[in-house]
Order: C-alpha cells, then structure tokens, then sequence
C-alpha cells in the first residue's frame, strides 16, 4: 500500500487525475472502473479538461462497480452520476461505456474477465467503513459481484432515502482483488478516524475497507484532514 | 479460482509439476516460492527428472515462504527438506537460492518487491487449516512476513514435537496476495472436510487457508480424496 | 531469448506441451495462438490426452494466426488443419475457438487487443525463413495483420501447389510482439541452418524470423538435429 | 502505438508528466530509465515540483539508458545532465539511481531483468533518426546493451565534439523492447520530417527509431510542429 497525503481537497484531485491519466495514456485497451459521489467531483472536472473531444483516449473503457436502480427510471443513480459528472461533460462515446445493471450483475465478472481484467479502479471511502457497495453487515469477503437486498435492520439504512426490501448490487470483494491498480481517495476530517481503521485496523467484514490492505497495488490519496489520525 | 481435480497423487503431481515448469520455462528471471511437506514429495520427484543439470532454468530462482529455526543448526526445517526433497537433487545453484530466517525475515517483502515479486508460489494445506506457517489463532490477515512465537495455548501445539517460547517465521496474507500465480496442492481423505470450508466456505482468521479464495489466479489441484466432500 | 535443445522430436514435443499447458492452468482467462502444420502434431497429441474432456481448460480461447482460404471450401487450410490436429480431438467447445479469416483479417488485431492480448503463441519456423505467414519477400516489419497476394515471383511459390493471385492473411511482427510469450518449436537438420541464421544472424525482412530476436519473453525448443549448428 | 498530439513544448512537457508520475504512484518499486537532453527539459521541471522531498516516491527507481564517459571526468554526460535537470533538484536519494557506465555495460540488462524489468522508459529522437545511443550506421537490431567505438566515418561525427577512437554505451533494440511502457517526446519542426519517417516508414537499422514501431506499449508524445508532417 502507498499514502499520499496531499495538502487539500484541490490537490488530492489534481493527484487523483494524474495518476488515472496516467493508465489511459497507454497505447493498448484500458479498462477503468471509477466511482460515483461527491468526493471524485473535482478528479473528474479536471479530467474532463484533459479528455473532452481528445482522440487520445478512446482507448479507454468505462465501468460502473455498483448500482442502486431507481424506481421508474431506465438508469440507476451510480451510471446517472457518472455521466453527470464525467462521461457526458466529456463527451465519452457509448461504446465505451459498460454499465452494470441490476439485471446484468450476473455476468460482471465474466464481462471484465473477457476483456482483460480493470487496469484500474478509483473507489472512495465510506464514513461507516464501506466501499463500493460492500456495506457493513451484508458484505462477505468471498462474494463475487452480488445482489443485496435491504432489509431495514442495517446499520446504514436511513427510512427517509431508502425503502425495505429495494435492492442494489455491487462488485464483491474477490472482483476488487482482480483488478491490476487500486487507487482510494478520501478528504475530510470526518472520515479521518474510519481511515485509520481501515487501513491500519483488523481486516473484518464489518469494517469493510479494511479488506484493501490486502491488495497488492493499492494507492490511497489522502488530504490533510483525511489523514489526521494516521501517524 | 480454478479447481482441477485429478484421480490420484500421482496425476496431482503430474500437473503440478506441469504448471511450475511452465512458469520456469519463460524466457526471464522467474521468482518461484516452494512448500516443504509431504504433498509435493512427487511434484519435486518429477521436477528433479526435469531440471537436473539441465542449463533450460538458471533463470529461476527459489524462495521459502516459511522457517522454523532447529536448535543448534544452521538451516531451519523447511530450507533443510527444500534442498532434501529438491534443490539439492535437482542440483541448484547456491546463487539461485534465496533463503528466508528468522534472522532475514523483516527483509524478506522487501527482497521480493526488489526482484519484481514473485512469479508463482506452490502451497500445501494442513488439516487445520493453515497454510505457509499461518496457524488457526496466531494469523492476522493484514499481516506481511511475521514472526510468531509460540505460547503452548495453540490448538495446534504439540508438546511432544514444540517447546513453549520457540519461534517461526513466514510470509502473511499481505505477502501471498501478491504473488502472481498461486497453485495449492492437497491429497487425501483426511482433508477433504477443511478443503470444502476454505474454499466455499466463509473467510476468516481462524481458518487462514480460507483467505486463499480471494486470490485473483488460484489454481487448486486436488487428488479425488481431498476433493470429495465438494460438489 | 531461452533456447531448450531437446534430445528429438518427441521431448522436443513433451516440453512444447509443458509449456502450454502451464499457461492453459491459470485461474483467468488465457488466449493460445496456436500453428498449424506438421512440427505441433506430437504437441497436440500429447495436449488432447490432457485436454480431451476436461473441465479444467474451460477458461482457454484459442486463435489462428494465419490463414489461407481454399477455392469452394468455407474453411480455410489452418482452421481445417488445427481443428484435425486438436481442436476437435480434444472437443473444444466452439465458443472457444475465434478463427482468423480471410474476411475478417481488418478486425483481427482490434479483436485480441479487446480480449486483453494473447498470452502465448506457438509458432514453427520454415526452412525458407518464413513464422506465420510472414514470408521472404512479401514482410515489412511494420506489419499488423495483412493480407498477401501473391504475385508468382515470390522464392517460395510452387506452380503445383499454388496459383497466381491468390491470397493469404496472416498476423503480421507488429501483432506478433505484443503476444506476451511466444514458442518457437523446430525439429530436424533440414531446419538446422536457418535455425542459426535467424537466430543469431542480422534482423533483416528477407529472412522474417530474424525478427524473432526481439521478442521480450522468447522460448525456443529444439531437437538436437535443428539445433546441431548452434554452438 | 498512440500518438497523443500536444499544442506546444509546455503541455506536451505537462503530459509526459503526468504519464511518468502516473507510474510512479504505485504502491511497488518502479524502475524507470529516462533521457537526458533538450526536449525533456520542462518534463523534469514539472516533475521536480512535484517530487522534491516528497515522501510518495520512494519506491521509484533511476536508471539511464546510454552513456558517453568524458576525458579525466568520473561521471559521463548522460548522467551528469540527469542529475543537473532531474536528480538533484527533485533530491533523489542515491540508493535510487543507478547508473550505466563505460563499465558496467555488460551486466546492464541483467542488472535489470534482476530487479524485475523496466516499467517505462522516457526516451527522444534525434533529427538524424537516433533513439537512445542507436545512431545510424552504428545500429544492429539484435543488439542488448552494447558500445560503440566511434571511427570517424559515421554520419553523425562532428569533429569540433568527438574524438576518432571514443567510446560510448546504450542500451540496444532487445533491450528496449523490454521495457514495459516506451514514451516519446519529440518537439519542434526540425524534426517533423524524421517524425513522419520513423514512426510511418519502413523499419530499417539506418533509420534506428523506426524500430519504435514494433514495441507493443508505445506512447509518442508530439508538439504540434513536431507532428506537422504526419496526416
């Protein structure tokens, strides 16, 4: 594992941006699984800067790793995000696009394996120890990609934004251990304590993150506030 | 995670030995890691037939991945039966010999990050369900290579054969998640029961070979014996 | 570049398939490129004893590097050939196999590269020079999968055998060195001087295989007649 | 091969960049063989602000790729200008540089298949078509790292620089094709024109870049003047 801390916000982004750059810049297929939420806004719009209507990335593949479908709505909120934030902004062609779906999650892991395998994943970091959708109490450390269904008794589930018995479905653990780069940001004081824990912590199922240790080519960028409880 | 499954020791063996020498026969510096034991006894049988004097693998160097220090010697139990059952047979060059000690063992992550890691890795399981020296109740998943010593309180410390306070050494999780290939190797009946639980079964410290699930290129070659109990 | 020298034919033939099926044992996807013709028969015979039936080699696509179409026939000589040597011996499923075409040679490279590369090849080598369907005279080194017409003055066209005009496809040294392990099989004193020549001799078009120098992961198995003006 | 062509000197300098420092963020040593010169010049400035006493590029190891030993000096030209524009500045410690010399040449590529091969290697052109210490004339593709002894008679002898009899080393075409990911920077209109010819012409030892074209992992970094030829 490598910890970049970086001064802020602004330059764990600028870090985030380089390092993804850096993979999509290879003169061969890649393939990226990237994240949705507020704490890649930035990563993206820089990205989006370098990439919007470049031919020099059309090399490179897109993936979702989790969705939460919504009711009535053809597409779920993670492959929405993300095209809010960096697919449709910088124009990416269809064809490089690879969500994944409720319906599709079955076949994920074939589908990256038929291609390869992810060059690379970017992933944030949950307050209560998640990370993509491998939630605390319905993840197990050998699922593959999986389907959850909410029952109301989790720790995280909030009645006003969720409803009993809705589902959502996620690349499991041993699909996170396939892919080639792992790169984790997380600004903000409010996660410090989480991120000390899980990267420094026991590896439990119930701190989810704290599986990543485990991988052999992880890359943590931190700001200042995120690493505040590391030494 | 691939499982093979061959009718015997001797076709286990067979392919075993198929996969290493396919490994050796790259035409680069190969970093292999070897398990003493009595399950590869033939693995190394057939290697020996192979590799002896032949100028085809100077570009292969070994690894142990565990020691035990014996009182009084120089060489520990694993390197003493590794050159026993094969490097000593097979006619190894010193220089293509790397040792781990309990005196090397905090340099040894580091030894094999500056030789590009390792390229494979042949592993048994115990019936406990330990594998390379990580024993029920003394493994931490985030562990790197570690030391251990024993304080009698194991489920698996035998006073005939163990003395409270004697130490090992051996590789951790952290340190098997980045090898490249791993290949398990396991015969016999006796088993067969902790070959179902680590490889379907949940993943957890108390039973350290079921951490093996989350390696992204296992290969698991079972006689029909070790493989009964799985459907 | 690792050159093996075998004692003959058969041994040549035992380690050819050692290494294949050292590949063909990960836990992933692996894509073969296999060739044609007589050098491979023995490595297929032995490979189909393995094969034929089994389980265990699910995960493995297999790919013609060259083609040459036959006038009212559907399939052309290389199909035809591997799939009476191997393919149907050892009951490949036919989702496995992913011919190379004279219709479809424009997509051949995009097509692997979408698959995440080849893993291995096996190649032969001819007595004029020629691996793939790389010919003297008809190579440019800056080749990606071409197709040949042929003109009736190339060294190596045979009235009987061959017609003005006609055409071939074949993977051209720009597609072959992104293959990530190439095998190079050759047996017999016939190939004995041409083995040296492109081994040890000037990289030049006019003898293709010469070109096989630069490969970053060569392995080269030989019988002692083929290798008998090596030193 | 990608082309990836850039407005001016200063983003194709910022995009160089960030394709090294993409490499360098992963959590594993990286070996990395760079280019002394002109055109990496705002390359390494960028990078200096980046690494300079920064704790995030430990793992990072320097190599160079040529060297051109100077009379009554220690240090040859290659990497006195290595250290001048990168490695002092960007404060490297020296367990991190390792350097080629007139001397050490031979045990060059060992030295790093020994550490597991080069991840990248930042290389430029020269207007008469040199890559590296290839030079025309001099230029044998079969050649690993190699020296040359200058007679005089070559193309490139400037007699007010060189002396008949001198000696320099480079690493030759096997050794390139090695390297895991090539970048090329080129810029300026002076060499629009060998731009043109190497990376779209024929593949020939007098023009020695245009071997570039077979490396399966080759990003050219171009100015717009630069790639003015190309269409």
């Amino acid at each position: 594992m490598k910890v970049m801390i970086e001064k802020d916000f602004e330059t764990m982004s600028e870090t985030a941006k380089t390092v993804l750059l850096g993979h999509m810049s290879q003169a061969k297929r890649v393939n990226l699984a990237i994240t949705a939420g507020k704490t890649p806004i930035k990563v993206y719009e820089k990205m989006v800067a370098t990439v919007k209507n470049s031919p020099n990335y059309d090399n490179v593949h897109y993936y979702n790793f989790d969705e939460i479908p919504l009711p009535n709505q053809t597409e779920g909120i993670t492959i929405s995000d993300l095209k809010k934030l960096y697919l449709t902004p910088a124009n990416i062609d269809q064809k490089q696009i690879h969500p994944l779906t409720i319906d599709n999650y079955q076949e994920q892991d074939h589908k990256i394996e038929a291609v390869g395998g992810l060059d690379a994943m970017l992933i944030g970091l949950g307050e209560d120890g998640h990370f993509c959708g491998n939630m605390p109490q319905t993840t197990r450390f050998n699922e593959t990609t999986y389907k959850v269904t909410v029952s109301g008794e989790e720790p995280w589930f909030v009645p006003e934004m969720m409803q009993k018995g809705m589902s959502f479905v996620t690349m499991g653990p041993v699909s996170i251990m396939r892919v080639k780069h792992l790169i984790l940001i997380v600004n903000g004081k409010k996660k410090a304590s989480m991120v000390k824990d899980v990267l420094t912590g026991p590896i439990i199922e119930e701190k989810p993150a704290s599986f990543l240790q485990l991988h052999p080519n992880l890359t943590v960028i931190l700001d200042q506030e995120a690493a505040s409880e590391l030494n």
